[in-house]
């Protein structure tokens, strides 16, 4: 069962990290969602990491990396779910998301990304944006 | 990280299944489900389980428990991307996920979401209602 899977809303795909990543895990997430990406033109990404109770350098740059690929196949990121606790814990440990944009929740999450993509520069009014 | 998301997506909850389930586990989801289910007032249940490689009598009990409670608490349940080899080995087996709806994907669950929320006994149409 070591496959994230990837679903099809609307106009985003969303996924949601359950299980602890590593670097084959990683790698198959990236290149799953980036086929996805093209296959279904979708033109958001919505991660929830509501599951995880501690965001490290290596999700945080797996985060980045998705949010960077997704950039370039035409698409937005926004990471959804974040607990209190990882918010708190990125913040001490100094850590960035560079590039990726969060939300409370996926309805608000969705929301966001259907903002940026009408307006793909002028998103930073909401959630987290960098 | 033992506890599986639900993530409130429009007027639904939708859960995505992605680890092995046990006794507990699957207890816990009920307890989680049942208890959102009123917080947010959802009136369907999307549960995803494309991760799933084999549904046994143990998940089909859990599924037809869950669309049994959500009902009790006006939501409809529908499973969405079940594999082809899930549905052969289902019927071959002689299982049947009693009081389930279903649909192919994550878009098409909620439309049939929405339908059977607006007309909840004439929604056998689509999917694999029973």
């Amino acid at each position: 069962m070591e496959q994230i899977p990837i679903l099809k809303v609307g106009r985003c795909l969303l996924v949601s990290i359950q299980i602890d990543m590593h670097d084959k895990l990683a790698m198959a997430l990236q290149d799953d969602l980036t086929q996805k990406l093209v296959d279904t033109r979708a033109r958001g990404v919505l991660i929830d990491i509501s599951a995880l109770d501690l965001v490290d350098s290596f999700i945080g740059r797996m985060l980045s990396n998705i949010a960077a690929m997704a950039r370039v196949l035409d698409a937005q990121t926004v990471v959804v779910g974040m607990r209190p606790q990882v918010a708190i814990t990125l913040v001490e440990l100094g850590l960035t998301l560079t590039g990726i944009h969060t939300a409370l929740d996926v309805d608000k999450g969705l929301a966001l990304i259907n903002r940026l993509i009408d307006d793909p520069d002028g998103g930073s009014g909401a959630g987290g944006a960098q």
